[in-house]
Protein backbone atom coordinates (compact mmCIF):
# COMPACT_ATOMS: atom_id res chain seq x y z
CA UNK A 1 0.00 0.00 0.00
CA UNK A 2 2.93 2.25 1.18
CA UNK A 3 4.97 1.72 -2.02
CA UNK A 4 2.33 2.54 -4.40
CA UNK A 5 1.93 5.98 -2.71
CA UNK A 6 5.63 6.35 -2.88
CA UNK A 7 5.82 5.42 -7.00
CA UNK A 8 2.15 7.74 -7.12
CA UNK A 9 3.75 11.06 -5.77
CA UNK A 10 7.09 10.32 -8.05
CA UNK A 11 5.15 10.40 -11.04
CA UNK A 12 2.85 13.31 -10.29
CA UNK A 13 6.39 15.32 -9.27
CA UNK A 14 7.59 13.81 -12.31
CA UNK A 15 4.71 15.04 -14.60
CA UNK A 16 5.19 18.53 -12.77
CA UNK A 17 8.70 19.01 -13.34
CA UNK A 18 8.51 17.88 -16.85
CA UNK A 19 6.00 20.35 -17.63
CA UNK A 20 7.24 23.19 -15.90
CA UNK A 21 10.24 23.13 -17.73
CA UNK A 22 9.39 22.54 -20.82
CA UNK A 23 6.30 24.45 -21.40
CA UNK A 24 7.76 27.90 -20.98
CA UNK A 25 5.07 29.33 -23.72
CA UNK A 26 2.59 26.53 -23.27
CA UNK A 27 2.02 26.26 -26.70
CA UNK A 28 1.10 22.88 -28.35
CA UNK A 29 4.38 21.80 -29.72
CA UNK A 30 5.76 22.34 -26.91
CA UNK A 31 3.00 20.24 -25.02
CA UNK A 32 3.38 17.31 -27.23
CA UNK A 33 7.38 17.38 -26.51
CA UNK A 34 6.51 16.70 -22.59
CA UNK A 35 4.33 13.63 -23.32
CA UNK A 36 6.85 12.24 -25.58
CA UNK A 37 9.18 12.97 -22.57
CA UNK A 38 7.63 11.47 -20.06
CA UNK A 39 6.51 8.76 -23.08
CA UNK A 40 10.62 7.66 -22.96
CA UNK A 41 10.96 7.41 -19.15
CA UNK A 42 8.02 4.99 -19.37
CA UNK A 43 9.24 3.40 -22.18
CA UNK A 44 12.79 3.23 -20.87
CA UNK A 45 11.23 1.66 -17.88
CA UNK A 46 8.83 -0.53 -19.69
CA UNK A 47 12.10 -2.09 -21.24
CA UNK A 48 13.64 -2.89 -17.74
CA UNK A 49 10.30 -4.21 -15.76
CA UNK A 50 9.98 -6.40 -18.53
CA UNK A 51 13.24 -7.78 -18.66
CA UNK A 52 12.88 -8.75 -14.73
CA UNK A 53 9.34 -10.20 -14.88
CA UNK A 54 9.55 -12.32 -17.75
CA UNK A 55 13.24 -14.00 -16.42
CA UNK A 56 11.17 -17.23 -15.43
CA UNK A 57 8.52 -17.01 -17.45
CA UNK A 58 8.50 -19.58 -20.87
CA UNK A 59 8.25 -18.41 -24.57
CA UNK A 60 5.23 -17.02 -25.17
CA UNK A 61 2.90 -18.09 -28.13
CA UNK A 62 1.89 -15.34 -29.69
CA UNK A 63 1.13 -11.91 -29.45
CA UNK A 64 -1.99 -12.07 -27.63
CA UNK A 65 -0.96 -14.41 -25.15
CA UNK A 66 2.03 -11.33 -24.46
CA UNK A 67 -0.95 -9.03 -24.51
CA UNK A 68 -1.99 -11.31 -21.76
CA UNK A 69 0.54 -11.52 -19.61
CA UNK A 70 0.56 -7.73 -19.34
CA UNK A 71 -2.87 -7.37 -18.54
CA UNK A 72 -2.55 -9.73 -15.58
CA UNK A 73 0.93 -10.24 -14.23
CA UNK A 74 2.78 -7.01 -15.21
CA UNK A 75 -0.72 -5.09 -14.10
CA UNK A 76 -0.86 -6.51 -11.02
CA UNK A 77 2.68 -6.09 -10.19
CA UNK A 78 2.50 -2.40 -10.94
CA UNK A 79 -1.00 -1.29 -9.79
CA UNK A 80 -2.64 -4.01 -8.25
CA UNK A 81 -5.22 -5.01 -10.15
CA UNK A 82 -5.75 -6.71 -13.63
CA UNK A 83 -6.61 -5.07 -16.32
CA UNK A 84 -10.54 -5.04 -16.31
CA UNK A 85 -11.44 -5.91 -20.35
CA UNK A 86 -9.48 -6.83 -23.24
CA UNK A 87 -10.60 -6.45 -26.74
CA UNK A 88 -8.65 -7.48 -29.71
CA UNK A 89 -9.91 -7.40 -33.38
CA UNK A 90 -7.13 -10.11 -33.59
CA UNK A 91 -5.50 -7.68 -36.28
CA UNK A 92 -2.72 -6.76 -34.19
CA UNK A 93 -5.09 -3.85 -32.40
CA UNK A 94 -5.88 -4.40 -28.51
CA UNK A 95 -7.52 -2.49 -26.75
CA UNK A 96 -6.87 -2.78 -22.30
CA UNK A 97 -9.73 -0.81 -20.52
CA UNK A 98 -8.82 -0.73 -16.68
CA UNK A 99 -11.74 0.93 -15.04
CA UNK A 100 -9.74 2.23 -11.81
CA UNK A 101 -6.52 3.31 -13.14
CA UNK A 102 -4.15 3.87 -10.44
CA UNK A 103 -2.08 7.02 -11.43
CA UNK A 104 -5.83 9.07 -12.20
CA UNK A 105 -7.45 7.44 -8.59
CA UNK A 106 -5.21 10.26 -7.17
CA UNK A 107 -6.56 13.57 -7.95
CA UNK A 108 -10.28 12.79 -9.95
CA UNK A 109 -12.75 10.80 -10.19
CA UNK A 110 -15.21 13.12 -12.39
CA UNK A 111 -15.11 14.95 -15.93
CA UNK A 112 -13.83 18.35 -14.19
CA UNK A 113 -10.10 17.50 -14.98
CA UNK A 114 -10.38 15.52 -18.24
CA UNK A 115 -8.22 17.56 -20.22
CA UNK A 116 -4.84 17.12 -17.71
CA UNK A 117 -5.81 13.45 -18.07
CA UNK A 118 -3.24 12.88 -20.87
CA UNK A 119 -0.56 14.13 -18.84
CA UNK A 120 -1.00 11.32 -16.52
CA UNK A 121 -0.69 8.68 -19.05
CA UNK A 122 1.68 8.94 -21.19
CA UNK A 123 4.34 7.63 -18.61
CA UNK A 124 2.67 4.41 -19.07
CA UNK A 125 1.68 3.95 -22.60
CA UNK A 126 5.83 4.26 -22.76
CA UNK A 127 5.85 1.88 -20.64
CA UNK A 128 3.66 -0.64 -22.27
CA UNK A 129 5.19 0.42 -25.04
CA UNK A 130 8.83 -0.52 -23.57
CA UNK A 131 7.49 -4.01 -22.25
CA UNK A 132 6.28 -5.44 -25.78
CA UNK A 133 9.65 -3.79 -27.91
CA UNK A 134 11.95 -5.94 -25.42
CA UNK A 135 9.83 -9.23 -26.25
CA UNK A 136 10.52 -7.90 -29.88
CA UNK A 137 6.90 -6.85 -30.62
CA UNK A 138 7.09 -2.87 -32.18
CA UNK A 139 3.75 -1.17 -31.13
CA UNK A 140 1.59 2.14 -31.13
CA UNK A 141 0.27 2.83 -27.79
CA UNK A 142 -2.28 5.35 -26.78
CA UNK A 143 -4.31 6.19 -24.22
CA UNK A 144 -7.89 7.53 -24.02
CA UNK A 145 -10.13 8.66 -21.40
CA UNK A 146 -13.86 8.83 -20.99
CA UNK A 147 -14.99 9.18 -17.46
CA UNK A 148 -12.13 9.52 -14.71
CA UNK A 149 -10.46 7.30 -13.55
CA UNK A 150 -11.87 4.49 -16.17
CA UNK A 151 -9.21 4.70 -18.95
CA UNK A 152 -8.57 2.49 -22.00
CA UNK A 153 -4.99 2.00 -23.62
CA UNK A 154 -4.99 1.11 -27.63
CA UNK A 155 -2.26 -1.12 -28.44
CA UNK A 156 -1.64 -1.39 -32.34
CA UNK A 157 1.15 -3.78 -33.08
CA UNK A 158 3.57 -2.71 -36.05
CA UNK A 159 4.06 -5.19 -38.81
CA UNK A 160 7.43 -4.85 -40.72
CA UNK B 1 8.70 -6.70 -4.77
CA UNK B 2 7.61 -5.65 -8.38
CA UNK B 3 6.35 -2.20 -7.51
CA UNK B 4 9.33 -1.78 -5.87
CA UNK B 5 11.53 -1.82 -9.43
CA UNK B 6 8.96 0.71 -10.66
CA UNK B 7 9.58 2.84 -7.64
CA UNK B 8 13.42 2.31 -8.82
CA UNK B 9 14.04 2.67 -12.56
CA UNK B 10 11.40 5.92 -12.08
CA UNK B 11 13.46 7.27 -10.04
CA UNK B 12 16.92 6.61 -11.64
CA UNK B 13 14.97 7.90 -15.20
CA UNK B 14 13.89 11.30 -12.97
CA UNK B 15 17.76 11.45 -11.89
CA UNK B 16 18.85 11.16 -15.04
CA UNK B 17 16.23 13.70 -16.50
CA UNK B 18 16.98 16.26 -14.15
CA UNK B 19 20.69 16.33 -14.72
CA UNK B 20 20.46 16.10 -18.32
CA UNK B 21 18.03 19.62 -18.47
CA UNK B 22 19.86 21.19 -16.07
CA UNK B 23 23.64 20.68 -16.43
CA UNK B 24 24.00 21.92 -19.83
CA UNK B 25 27.63 23.29 -18.96
CA UNK B 26 28.27 20.54 -15.94
CA UNK B 27 29.74 23.15 -13.53
CA UNK B 28 29.25 23.15 -9.68
CA UNK B 29 26.82 25.91 -9.86
CA UNK B 30 24.05 23.75 -11.96
CA UNK B 31 24.84 20.41 -10.46
CA UNK B 32 23.93 22.11 -6.83
CA UNK B 33 20.59 23.41 -8.72
CA UNK B 34 19.90 19.85 -9.89
CA UNK B 35 20.69 18.26 -6.50
CA UNK B 36 18.28 21.03 -4.87
CA UNK B 37 15.69 20.42 -7.64
CA UNK B 38 15.43 16.73 -6.41
CA UNK B 39 15.23 17.02 -2.70
CA UNK B 40 12.75 20.16 -3.49
CA UNK B 41 10.86 17.13 -5.20
CA UNK B 42 11.43 14.88 -2.54
CA UNK B 43 10.40 17.12 0.05
CA UNK B 44 6.78 17.34 -1.12
CA UNK B 45 6.36 13.61 -1.69
CA UNK B 46 7.84 13.15 1.88
CA UNK B 47 4.79 15.62 3.51
CA UNK B 48 2.40 13.78 0.85
CA UNK B 49 3.33 10.21 2.67
CA UNK B 50 3.90 11.11 6.26
CA UNK B 51 0.46 12.64 6.09
CA UNK B 52 -0.70 9.19 5.05
CA UNK B 53 1.30 6.98 7.58
CA UNK B 54 0.44 8.81 10.75
CA UNK B 55 -3.16 9.09 9.80
CA UNK B 56 -3.29 6.60 12.55
CA UNK B 57 -0.59 7.04 14.74
CA UNK B 58 -0.88 8.28 17.95
CA UNK B 59 0.92 11.81 18.62
CA UNK B 60 4.44 11.29 19.62
CA UNK B 61 6.18 12.08 22.72
CA UNK B 62 9.44 13.84 21.32
CA UNK B 63 11.89 14.25 18.54
CA UNK B 64 13.56 10.94 18.92
CA UNK B 65 10.50 9.15 18.47
CA UNK B 66 9.13 11.00 15.41
CA UNK B 67 12.92 10.20 14.26
CA UNK B 68 12.51 6.31 15.68
CA UNK B 69 9.16 5.94 13.33
CA UNK B 70 10.92 7.07 10.13
CA UNK B 71 13.71 4.94 11.04
CA UNK B 72 11.24 1.56 11.23
CA UNK B 73 7.56 2.31 9.98
CA UNK B 74 8.25 5.12 7.44
CA UNK B 75 11.56 3.24 5.92
CA UNK B 76 9.67 -0.32 5.94
CA UNK B 77 6.97 1.13 4.00
CA UNK B 78 9.29 2.80 1.51
CA UNK B 79 11.92 0.35 1.43
CA UNK B 80 10.77 -2.63 2.94
CA UNK B 81 13.64 -2.73 5.56
CA UNK B 82 14.73 -0.89 8.52
CA UNK B 83 16.86 1.50 9.29
CA UNK B 84 19.81 -0.72 10.81
CA UNK B 85 21.42 1.55 13.10
CA UNK B 86 20.24 4.97 14.70
CA UNK B 87 22.59 7.39 16.89
CA UNK B 88 21.77 10.68 18.71
CA UNK B 89 24.21 13.11 20.38
CA UNK B 90 20.69 14.21 22.16
CA UNK B 91 21.07 17.60 20.90
CA UNK B 92 18.80 17.59 18.07
CA UNK B 93 21.71 15.53 15.45
CA UNK B 94 20.84 12.01 14.37
CA UNK B 95 22.40 9.41 12.35
CA UNK B 96 20.50 6.95 10.55
CA UNK B 97 22.55 3.72 9.06
CA UNK B 98 21.34 1.74 5.75
CA UNK B 99 23.46 -0.69 5.52
CA UNK B 100 22.20 -1.73 2.17
CA UNK B 101 20.50 1.46 1.04
CA UNK B 102 17.91 0.60 -1.76
CA UNK B 103 18.93 3.30 -4.41
CA UNK B 104 22.07 2.45 -4.36
CA UNK B 105 22.09 -1.51 -4.49
CA UNK B 106 20.59 -1.05 -8.19
CA UNK B 107 23.84 0.46 -9.74
CA UNK B 108 26.93 -0.47 -7.17
CA UNK B 109 28.20 -2.40 -4.57
CA UNK B 110 32.12 -0.68 -5.02
CA UNK B 111 33.87 2.27 -4.72
CA UNK B 112 34.00 3.14 -8.28
CA UNK B 113 30.96 5.18 -8.92
CA UNK B 114 31.13 6.69 -5.03
CA UNK B 115 31.12 9.64 -7.02
CA UNK B 116 27.79 9.76 -8.69
CA UNK B 117 26.51 8.32 -5.53
CA UNK B 118 24.88 12.28 -4.41
CA UNK B 119 22.82 12.41 -6.98
CA UNK B 120 20.88 9.38 -5.66
CA UNK B 121 20.49 10.23 -2.37
CA UNK B 122 19.16 14.10 -3.22
CA UNK B 123 15.70 12.83 -3.80
CA UNK B 124 15.54 10.72 -0.14
CA UNK B 125 17.24 13.55 2.01
CA UNK B 126 13.84 16.09 0.47
CA UNK B 127 11.92 13.14 1.73
CA UNK B 128 13.05 12.66 5.04
CA UNK B 129 13.09 16.46 5.44
CA UNK B 130 9.36 16.56 4.36
CA UNK B 131 8.13 14.08 6.76
CA UNK B 132 9.82 15.65 9.75
CA UNK B 133 8.48 19.18 8.34
CA UNK B 134 4.69 17.83 8.00
CA UNK B 135 5.31 16.51 11.78
CA UNK B 136 6.26 20.06 12.93
CA UNK B 137 10.07 19.51 12.64
CA UNK B 138 12.42 22.00 10.39
CA UNK B 139 15.69 20.33 9.63
CA UNK B 140 18.90 19.90 7.71
CA UNK B 141 18.97 16.53 6.35
CA UNK B 142 22.45 15.53 4.25
CA UNK B 143 23.46 12.24 3.22
CA UNK B 144 27.14 10.40 2.86
CA UNK B 145 28.58 7.09 1.55
CA UNK B 146 31.49 5.28 2.01
CA UNK B 147 30.99 1.93 0.74
CA UNK B 148 28.09 1.67 -1.44
CA UNK B 149 25.56 0.92 -0.96
CA UNK B 150 26.01 1.72 2.76
CA UNK B 151 24.82 5.09 3.10
CA UNK B 152 23.99 7.87 6.14
CA UNK B 153 21.30 10.16 6.61
CA UNK B 154 22.70 12.78 9.16
CA UNK B 155 19.14 14.87 10.87
CA UNK B 156 20.10 18.17 12.07
CA UNK B 157 17.03 19.78 13.68
CA UNK B 158 16.84 23.22 13.52
CA UNK B 159 15.71 25.30 16.61
CA UNK B 160 14.09 28.60 16.13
Amino acid sequence: MADKSLFEFLHMEMVAYVYKHQNGDNNNQERGSSLSTLEGMGFRVGQGLIERFTKDTPSFKDDLDVVKFLCKDLWINLFRKQIDNLRTNHQGTYVLQDNKFSLLTQFSNSKQYMEEAPKYLAYTCGMVRGALSNLGIDSVVTAEVSVMPACKFQVVIQRS
